[in-house]
């Protein structure tokens, strides 16, 4: 039996790490006339479906795709949610 | 006296529009090993902190600010919470 889970992924840049779209989209908004505006940093979300045996398995392979593939750990940091969202009756 | 907030910005494509970005995601993914993988949606996660008199006027200046120029109205959808970070006191 497989079951269907959805990751909610958060990937943003370090601290540490500068933001030049961050700091250009904060100069914008400024111009705006949001001059309120202290900080903006920039990230990535993605959500994506996945199958997986149990929750477990799900998140290892979520954690991993992350580490691999979907953020730079070296310069990023990520973190994510995981829902059920349906079981698939299979063999 | 004003407070400051902490908005968390969550930016996605309207569910009709296509992403190849998370199409070549979900490929480089299935490539990678990760068949279990379905569908990869990328959007915008964005962190910024901003000083209003209260959370009502806060609220309401990120959402003009998503609708103007964090989000393209047409083709993404974006929403948003807001958490009081500190109080300073002020004029």
């Amino acid at each position: 039996m497989k079951r269907k889970y959805k990751a909610y992924i958060y990937v943003t840049l370090r601290p540490s790490v500068l933001d030049p779209a961050g700091t250009a989209i904060q100069s914008g908004l400024e111009h705006m006339g949001y001059g309120t505006v202290e900080q903006v940093r920039i990230g990535k979300y993605i959500e994506l479906i996945l199958s997986a045996a149990n929750e477990k398995t799900a998140q290892e392979q979520v954690d991993r795709m992350c580490g691999q593939m979907l953020a730079n750990p070296v310069i990023e940091n990520y973190r994510f949610d995981l829902v059920e969202v349906s079981v698939e009756m299979g063999v």
